[in-house]
């Protein structure tokens, strides 16, 4: 087999961490599988280097950051090269430019445009292993540039569907997905396989093992993913198409997401395209929207309602100050968004409903409902949202396989 | 004027370092200069790579190694860039390859095959101060090359080379050249001006301001060097062609260097060849070998002495006592290497036995002699060594200006 394997920040936080890894590698390796490794900085080390910008500006050249931020992993591909050969193995460290990843010029948040992975691919007919700096790649004038958060999953996805790699493998320090966040609910269960579109829904809404542009790029390149933890040897969680998914739980995971504030226009203005209005305006000032609800009350007076991250909070209250479209303004922070996720709702009724029956038996006031194919969206009061957690993960039987 | 300046590591040593670095920067382009800069890594950080790397073995492959150790010159380039941009200044960062420094393949000790200043030119045309990550730049192969010890140095004098730059400075943490070591002889003076020739005689013999790849290469390159402080305002030492020093003073300099050791061979065996031999082994095993005096005493007998590196002694020793060449066999680390240097010496007599008188008068026994056009050269007892310096410099009246 080919597989990427990509460590993280904490998978290659210190030369003993290093060592780990060079090790599991060269088990990979010695399965008899051609491996690729992908690598971040040591953890720590990139926030070092953008506190070393700020010292000082708060708006650095975009350019430099780029230069300044991809000697992290310059310096843990080179070690791991180092620690690989050390071990008796032919191994080569390649930066994102000699990895061939070309991106387009929006430095510090750059998209892949395209692999040229014929140098990755010589080293591997050599029988040698590839190790590739992550989160950095050039610009078509030849300009160094970086992804932006998450950016070394984005590498080792775009690498794996490049070369048609049979695996990609994402090492963190946690085992993979959950059923729900262990912290939350001691008896969630780790998922042997999840589908990309639950994966999506699960990252969107707090679990935070991969990042959304990793699983749609994996998605789109047809790459089947693992994520695992590199601090032992659990097997992980795939990430595949649905069709590779042989049984379909009807609910796959309950998801938290804390990060949500809401706000709520009481006797919106009666005109026309006011709605229209409200969202493009929030929408220039780069307030992301998440759910929507509009309804009109017995007395013919229009409620909008709407939450956005907590952190944008401020900025949706000027816009709102500003437009003025309704007769009352009520912003509330104190608010969380529970979800229950799963590809089997498609064919089956009665999730929600049960959804709905869970946290009206725990006496949890839903303020407001969101529903896709594969989940429903509830906004609660947040001294509920753990409470709401384990009663679904519960109500579901997700404690145990099905 | 076209100024290329080059801050070495204690200079950007920290994050207030790079500011003041940025200061002087600015105050050098705002009196109409055209400016750039070669920079170092943060002092201490290419050590703490080495130690990373030897956490691993003690052989790391070179092509690794210099693809982590040139990661240090992207941080502190990248720093310095925003820096200056932060004040208001425009300013680019260039590692190696984007300032177009081609080398040849040898990692970790690379030569500087030819430099292709384009990039630089076009963006100096703009207004812009250039960085360039020092000590680093490309093979052929597109390769990441680094150039060995005092290898920013190098990057600045062919740069400064390549752009027929006006001056090169060289910005380290002493004032520049002095007449001795200061630490021995408190009277020392620091030097307006010095020629190549002198300063490859006293850098060769223990001064430790610029390395002879450096002053050498600016003298090929007919580079104007000047060595400088950047912790003080006080003017360097100028390192130019000799025709370029109006008043040659008789002798510019004492230096002592403490990291020699003293091989003789007495009663050597009376074969043909035999010096061609002894020397050519010494030269396989990389033994640099400095002095060599050969004598006949009154009985006929042959001896043989030559100096070589302290720690390269056990080597020689090996080695002598595989040959079996002589009688007998001493070895002495226990010397130093006192030397007179100037380039008046080239047209006045009575340099050298000044020299000899004054250590005589001292009591101080001369064991080896060798001479150039431009110094002198004595080893005696390493406990005189101190001595001898402070009454050459006093000899030579060194602690006034002619």
């Amino acid at each position: 087999m080919l597989i990427v394997q990509k460590y993280g920040g904490t998978s290659v936080g210190n030369l003993e961490r290093i060592d780990e890894v060079a090790k599991r590698v060269i088990k990979t390796k010695e399965q008899g599988n051609d491996v690729v490794v992908v690598v971040s900085a040591m953890s720590g080390e990139t926030n070092k280097l953008i506190e070393y910008a700020k010292y000082f500006t708060d708006n650095p050249p975009k350019r430099e950051m780029d230069l300044l931020l991809s000697s992290g992993e310059r310096v843990t591909s080179s070690l791991l090269a180092i620690a690989l050969t050390s071990k008796g193995h032919k191994a080569t460290a390649l930066t994102g430019r000699q990895a061939g990843i070309y991106t387009d010029n929006i430095h510090t948040g750059a998209r892949i445009d395209k692999i040229d992975a014929n140098k990755i691919k010589s080293h591997l007919k050599k029988g040698e292993i590839v190790v590739v700096a992550g989160f950095q790649g050039i610009t078509n004038d030849g300009e160094v540039s970086t992804l932006g958060r998450g950016g070394s999953d984005l590498s080792a996805v775009a690498i794996a569907g490049a070369l048609r790699a049979d695996l990609c493998e994402i090492y963190t320090d946690v085992d993979g997905v959950y059923t729900t966040d262990p912290r939350i609910e001691p008896k969630a269960r780790k998922l042997d396989m999840i589908s990309y579109d639950e994966m999506l829904e699960l990252a969107s809404l707090g679990a935070k093992v991969l990042q959304n542009r990793s699983v749609e790029l994996a998605k789109k390149l047809d790459v089947n993913l693992v994520t695992r933890s590199s601090f032992n040897d659990n097997e992980g969680t795939l990430i595949t198409k649905e069709e590779n998914i042989m049984e379909q739980p009807l609910v796959s995971g309950i998801a938290l997401d804390k990060n949500q504030a809401r706000v709520t226009l009481r006797g919106v203005k009666d005109e026309p395209g006011i709605a229209a209005k409200i969202f493009n305006r929030l929408a220039k000032e780069n307030i992301n929207v998440d759910m929507i609800i509009q309804n009109v009350g017995l007395d013919g007076v229009t409620n909008l309602g709407f939450t956005v991250p907590e952190n944008e909070l401020d900025g949706a209250k000027k816009v709102m100050y500003e437009l003025n479209a309704s007769e009352l303004l009520e912003f509330d922070p104190k608010i969380v968004k529970v979800s229950v996720v799963g590809v089997g709702m498609q064919s089956h009724s009665g999730v929600a409903s049960k959804a709905f029956d869970t946290l009206a038996k725990e006496n949890i006031n839903i303020q407001m409902i969101s529903t896709s194919e594969i989940k429903v969206s509830m906004v609660i009061d947040e001294k509920y949202g753990e409470l709401a957690v384990r009663a679904l993960h519960e109500a579901y039987h997700l404690d145990r396989a099905e």
